[in-house]
């Protein structure tokens, strides 16, 4: 094998598979990538990422070499100098600028193959997908036991509309996502798929989602994303989500944030609880611990239904801050009500939505 | 005690006790900062920092009150926010537009009280005090055994002008800082005290040093500090310092750092070996591991006494990174062939100059 091209394309190839290789690993080869032709291929069996890399010349032969030795020598030489990375019986040589480098390979044939993925392949440029996944990933679940909860699904909205939906059983946040395949409901995109595209940033050219072989390919510019996934019946959310719920209360969510973190940098420890009660002029905060107290208020314009809600500090904080608006598209408006109606929603999934009393008094759970 | 201040003065007051007021400590009271009028004090027994702080209208009495609790609040409240702390039987209420925090506090005679500093006050803002503590504190030993290194001392050179010096035993660094008074010499000013005045960056207006009661205070533009200077005699340093001594190679120390850190990455293991070897046209730097091995090569104009050095790729890329070039006074050309002479010094402390060999064979040890 032997390609030439300069340490900057190198390393913009290589980011590609950021939390896809994976550093420990019972499978050695796994932790490489496979150079074949112009193509680099990454892969965790459940998860393949593959680009292509402008290359110096002709490229040819195909071998798999270490992925982080790679990554952190690419990070570490000037973009513009251009790179040798030669492969000959298990052994791979990267060389730049009389500087020389070598470590072991592994024989391109026992890279493990994906295979191709079938379905309808549908143009999704303008559909706001990714996005829609930076929204709700927070709640995906990461508990193995209920596994089908490990990824973000595509449902059918009480109202026919369809939607991205996550749960980890505690809190669900879900998008409406319109102009989605009908044949695409039922697929679970799994948390290692949606993490990546999160992080890559673009919206996906196209998707295709071949429900039989349980498959998805995400093609986005010059990088191109398969994975399989969750093989598992998602749970009825339509049941849990209540119909025409009032609002628990609304304030500005930048205000109530920087109130929280200020609580709790002043907390004795990040497992205290903070108490929220709805008075006639705004929203109370208090927390009072063995030796400390302390009681903010935060004014609101709105009805208020709140009387009072118990929780860990911990717990509206993570909520609010992973629901932050999105700052790539601005369509989430900052004064977002809806977000704090979470609080109320969480005392729901699991229940009916006619036990629905968002002025009770209640507790805060999470697992 | 009552005293109204800013939240933004209160967070730049207390910005002057990072690294002294300790967050675990075994006396209570030392967790606390002493409200004085319009003085603050903080202390950790053995280096006690003050300032004052602009307040609105007049403080009244004296209090304690939890360092670390104003200081993530002052750092979560904006800094026009006009706060008012005060005190009353063991309890501090701060309080800022209509929020209230409180929190136990301590009696202001239970404060510990450092004393006074006698002893010659010497005009020392364009000596480069601080700039020399920067440059040599890499070397300043942690071991409690040899307690005396815990420190950078002002010695007499071999050649009769006052040096700041710090060994750890295994490495050596020296500055010389002329317009130092002769009876300062034998002051060991204990780690604590160096890192508190390179963190706050400023020369010191004026420095005292009492030898008798072994006692130093530094006053910076609205900010004393005082320490205990360590009780220990210095060892005789210019023993172990060669005379005329040749360099064992001159490269670019930007360059070298770079290719050290390439070679880093790659490595195995932090602790892995590098093995520089002097060749006609440059330097070579080599690793061999067990499954990974690399070549370096870096130029040089000068002349060549470097034969091999072997050592941990950590231990020149620590060295080299601490004694980067002061940005701040920018004095010392990045282009320093006597940093690198310290690969040979440490083969030297402990030893006579006699034994002198900078082109042998040797081992860099470390503790």
């Amino acid at each position: 094998m032997h390609i030439q091209m300069t340490a900057g394309h190198l390393r913009a190839a290589l980011s590609s598979f950021g939390r896809i290789v994976e550093r420990r690993c019972t499978v050695p080869i796994l932790t490489g990538v496979k150079f074949s032709g112009n193509r680099l291929v990454g892969t965790n069996i459940d998860i393949e990422a593959s680009c292509t890399i402008p290359t110096i010349g002709q490229p040819k032969g195909e071998a798999v070499v270490d992925y982080f030795a790679l990554s952190s020598l690419a990070a570490h030489i000037d973009g513009a100098e251009e790179v040798t990375l030669s492969e000959e019986k298990g052994l791979a040589t990267f060389t730049f600028n009389g500087s020389e480098y070598r470590m072991p390979s592994f024989p391109a044939n026992d890279f493990p193959d994906f295979g191709t993925v079938k379905g309808v392949r549908a143009e999704t440029g303008n559909l706001g997908f990714v996005a829609a996944m930076r929204r709700i990933r927070f709640a995906i679940s990461t508990e193995e036991i209920r596994y089908y909860l490990n990824g973000a699904a595509i449902v059918n909205g009480r109202d026919g509309r369809p939607m991205l939906v996550a749960t980890d059983g505690h809190r669900l946040a879900m998008m409406p996502i319109d102009g989605v395949p009908a044949d695409w409901f039922g697929a679970i995109i799994p948390i290692g798929a949606v993490n990546h595209l999160v992080m890559r940033g673009h919206e996906p050219i196209s998707i295709a989602i071949d429900l039989e072989q349980r498959r998805a390919r995400f093609y986005l510019p010059g990088h191109q994303m398969s994975a399989k996934l969750i093989d598992g019946a998602y749970p009825e959310v339509n049941r849990v989500i209540p119909v025409d719920a009032r609002p628990v209360f609304a304030v500005d969510r930048a205000g109530l944030l920087r109130v929280l973190r200020r609580l709790r940098s002043f907390s004795e420890g990040w497992r205290e609880g903070v108490k929220l009660i709805g008075t006639s002029e705004g929203l109370r905060l208090e927390i009072a611990q063995s030796e400390r107290s302390a009681v903010e208020h935060i004014s609101w314009g709105g009805a208020c239904f709140c009387r009072a809600v118990r929780g860990r500090i911990q717990c509206p904080l993570s909520d609010l801050s992973s629901i932050s608006p999105d700052r790539r598209n601005g369509y989430i408006r900052d004064r977002a009500p809806r977000s704090l109606q979470r609080l109320a929603y969480r005392h729901h999934v699991g229940k009916r939505p006619s036990s629905h009393r968002p002025d009770a008094d209640a507790r805060v759970r999470r697992s």
